[in-house]
């Protein structure tokens, strides 16, 4: 399978480089009749855009994505829904050094190796503007999820050294790290600015969380949910790390704790009393808080000089010129959120025929 | 797709439960010409048969593997290599207990809402027994990369809170939980007696190392190299966390230490002086050693007693017997070596057309 | 994606060789709950197999399948169902004249040329005993389509120039050559008499019906259904051309006849008045029957001196020895039937997100 | 699988209706530094335009290709290529009748019922213009095949009742129908011009042959070239039928005429004497040419009345304005040949692997 595809029936198709035309994506396989506009879209890209505090790059980026097929009337068509943000801003600058060595932390070395020769502008179709299309395509999947009562949220869970110690979800949207604990967000913007003295970057960790889900999401063996979802998460430049529920706690646990005793609620309902499992058993959503954490790599471009060698096979010492993101984590919360979302909408829609009896209902 | 496939051109289906017919494997799209016997299958799946040690559960499994396709003078035809192991030693004992509930930790109660039914028979389809397909698929896939050049190697890095804090490849083999530190596997044992005193189990950590990888595997964007290691892992029953090279360390850390810099070798080879991307940059392989880990969680079977309910809708509490393993991870250690196999295999049948120069070679 | 997996949720893995242990099939993906029997399946076998009378061979073969997986108390559990065939008669002949050269109309040179060696005894994969895979897992589908109310029946139209002018169902059953006309059936036996006096063999036409499907299988552009049932049945190893309703006979046809005009029932339903279309419009399935038809080429091998090559790349004349079909065609009717069950199958199954509406039917 | 991917390694996902903001492809895993320009992509969509003669739509449509990714410097560089091409000319005209019917041999009905809404305007997805985007990704292929001495080419072989009798290749550039028989060329004509006396419309046959193809493209079983070149063609919007070799005719052969013999060449090369089977055998390519056909119907929109049903489930008669194409062969050509070269450039990617010497040769 060529590599820009994500997703079986839900299905999107990226496509774009930092420095080309612009950056879209083809979202096939959405059920028709949904309700879907450009804003829709547009609120999610926003997220990620950069310039939206001192903490990510001042590059003044429109993102204004524009929807050119598969809406009629304001809804799905249940044709291909083709999106494109057009790259307007990006400075004509010199890429004449940055083309001739390999940075230290990026895709530089793997792709000329690779292709034999690399779009170098901006990292071409490794740049962080990839994410565009992924955050489009989630946003469509979210559109869908919620009109069957599911609710996806991302924030950041730790920023360097810095955790959160409370989750206080209205506090996400107040401060500019998406941090769900007030507290921490202060301690980690004074991180930041410490990083950004010393001309170094940050990492941090993201959490999802998604509520709503039915039991039943995801196949056994090799489709599982929660193998799935490690593979979005992974795909995700930066991420070198996935957890689900309780993720590598598990491994100085016992069964004793760690297993989710059940018991029936009030009206009826199975339920697990607590969720170490993080939302699924055997691969397959349990019907409790779907909980995933991935662990983000520091921006690898920084103004400190750096050892690395160059095209002619020579060892140099380089300095990335250029502003950047001190830190990714705040502008890569909306891009997990996508990304699980994604997900989510491919296993709904993959999960319908389970039984015979959900077959007749739809055919019968 | 259905869920029992994995890989594009090196793929395996496995199919099969605990307490069937047997368990088994079609791996399709090996190439040609490699060199494979019934013997290189065995020993792989050797290391996962229990009754080795007082850890691992002493029911008695033969687990004979047969060919039964795909192979023609003692090499791969091209067309599939059909494997399987027939159940020979499951006790016809009465399984109308477990029937009736949903045991904590298991896949009891997803599998019984998503197929409205389930074969209660030790686990049926979510049996670790499934796991034999994966190994035998991926002896076949280690068998090809050695013929590359390539060698893949795991063992179990921590048992419960017990570290490894040497990593000697020989010792792996000289104890019962293929610990790589002789004075860990000391202690990790002395942990597991008091486990299976307190009628608990344990979990841990497995890591895996592949060496002697091109530069390139993996794909850019969604079919990144880690990425697709990810799936593979956590596609595994009870892993709850993925990690390549310093994996969720590198959140609290800096560019400035996480870079791996770039040198130039004494025989002209680009090399990085660090490896704390674990072998990948972008996603794709670059060169260096592969290494990543799994957080397997504790066995969920215990003979503690344990809150439920039952088929019936009532809270109860259940004792699950039998004789259960207290740990899984030495067992799992050749499941993750095989998924990486896997993974690999694929990932260098899937890059061999990136450039044009590359398909001439093949074809002109 | 490797060769022997065909369908996307309800999809089949076949494997096996003419002479290795045996040939198999596991089929994924199929709904849970569906009441199967190991009877179930042979009784399709049994339409396959040879020896049924004069005009095919006179080679004794069981074909007698065992379920391995998949089923637990008489119905699908959702998981892989793993069929076996053991090849139980096979001569231990002596191939070694057949392994030395490429035999006229066979896949003996591409093969050796794609794969650098081949399995040449009885042809190893490219036998038509690769067929009982299908035909097991066609078996499977028809199962489920039989449920949803939908039948598909095949039948040989034509043998040679011999062609049916009547379409019988009944007639079908009654004589050897699986022919709905018993004028022609008769008819196609004198000229069969004639083929093997004349140490030649020859080929036919199959048609393919299905009734009782609903409006809406298939999916605009690349997976229409017409496209998936081309691909189906053009992979069946002899056929050479695939028609859909009027097929080849629309080329020299109008608009004005060639297009089915619309009308409402006496029970206000949508039908059409005529069927040029053979069931699908647009891809699509339109609600009236499904008329498919494939040309299926006379068998290769045949008595009669034949030019060729062998491996040492010298001019030779061979004679296939052994005794073979004179015609296939009857036995591959049941063939042709499995493959258009299995695409119907997956349609169905796919088809069931279409819309916001379905999924909701499902899931809320 | 979503609907409008088509190919594994080489793949296209395509987009767009006649009556949105435009049509497009996304064409991932094209092997990087193949040299590519718009005008390469441009010489191929300007064979599909309208009004290049009186028997084509006079709609003036400018069909200008755009590439907004994957290439840098002239060269592809292994990224997804993404091209569009905008609907500049559609007449913002009156839909409101077309809406509220269902045109009969068009896909209004089908897909009023699987979607719940139909994008009427032009047809919408189901329009022609979706095959733009198959044109531009086959130029793409085309290219690739290009650089491996691969020639394709398809011609109308017969335009309703009018069949070539002569194949001259240097005449299908002299006639306005793409027929390789001038004489022909002239009848057909002369045909078309009563078919729009009549106000009805004409089929016809298209055929593609492929030169210089190395041996082995095509898997056994399910991944027949010979299978996917069935679906690629009939995945095409009129297409009722899909030959390869002598097609329908075997049925009427015998094994003695219609097996190729096979002989050595005067440079030692094997070679079959006839090509009755079409250029594959057992579903791979054996290195002779490939030869396939497609059946076209007529196009089914004519000034003709027609009895169909409204949406309000009445029977009325129509009569389907606009001018419409009174014959879609000509144009339909370069689409048979684009979805050759796609299914072509693929098999040469995926077929790469099929021995271990090959896989050593590139990555050893």
């Amino acid at each position: 399978m060529a590599g820009s595809s994500f997703g079986n029936i839900f299905r999107i198709t990226t496509w774009g480089e930092s420095h080309g035309k612009g950056v879209g994506v083809v979202v096939d396989g959405c059920p028709a009749g949904l309700p879907l506009s450009e804003e829709d879209i547009q609120q999610y890209l926003n997220r990620r855009k950069p310039g939206q505090n001192r903490f990510s790059t001042p590059r003044k980026e429109d993102d204004a994505v524009e929807i050119l097929s598969g809406i009629f009337e304001g809804r799905t068509t249940g044709t291909p829904i083709s999106m494109v943000v057009f790259n307007k801003t990006q400075r004509s600058q010199d890429y004449s050094e940055i083309a001739s060595y390999f940075r230290p932390g990026h895709a530089d070395y793997t792709f000329q190796e690779k292709y034999g020769f690399r779009d170098y502008r901006g990292g071409g179709r490794s740049s962080g503007r990839e994410t565009i299309g992924r955050v489009a395509g989630g946003a469509v999947a979210a559109r869908l999820l919620e009109e069957l009562g599911i609710h996806v949220q991302a924030y950041a869970k730790a920023i360097g050294p810095v955790q959160c110690e409370t989750i206080d979800m209205e506090e996400i949207w107040k401060n500019a790290l998406y941090m769900p604990d007030a507290k921490a967000a202060q301690a980690a913007q004074e991180y930041l600015n410490q990083c950004m003295a010393n001309k170094d970057s940050a990492g941090g960790i993201i959490e999802c969380v998604a509520d709503g889900l039915p039991v039943g999401l995801g196949d056994p063996v090799f489709e599982k949910l929660s193998a799935n979802l490690a593979k979005a998460i992974c795909s995700i430049g930066a991420v070198k790390g996935f957890e689900i529920g309780d993720g590598f706690a598990v491994a100085s646990s016992n069964a004793s704790t760690n297993n989710d005793a059940f018991h029936m609620t009030s009206n009826d309902q199975v339920e697990k009393l607590t969720n170490h499992a993080g939302g699924v058993l055997g691969g397959i959503s349990d019907g409790s808080r779907l909980i995933l954490r991935a662990a983000i790599k520091p921006t690898p471009s920084i103004a400190t000089p750096q050892q690395t060698v160059n095209l002619s096979g020579e060892d140099i010492t380089c300095v990335v010129k250029g502003r950047h993101d001190p830190i990714i984590v705040p502008r890569a919360v909306v891009v997990v959120e996508a990304m699980t979302s994604l997900v989510l909408a491919d296993a709904l829609l993959m999960g319908m025929s389970s039984t015979l009896d959900r077959v007749r209902k739809v055919w019968k």
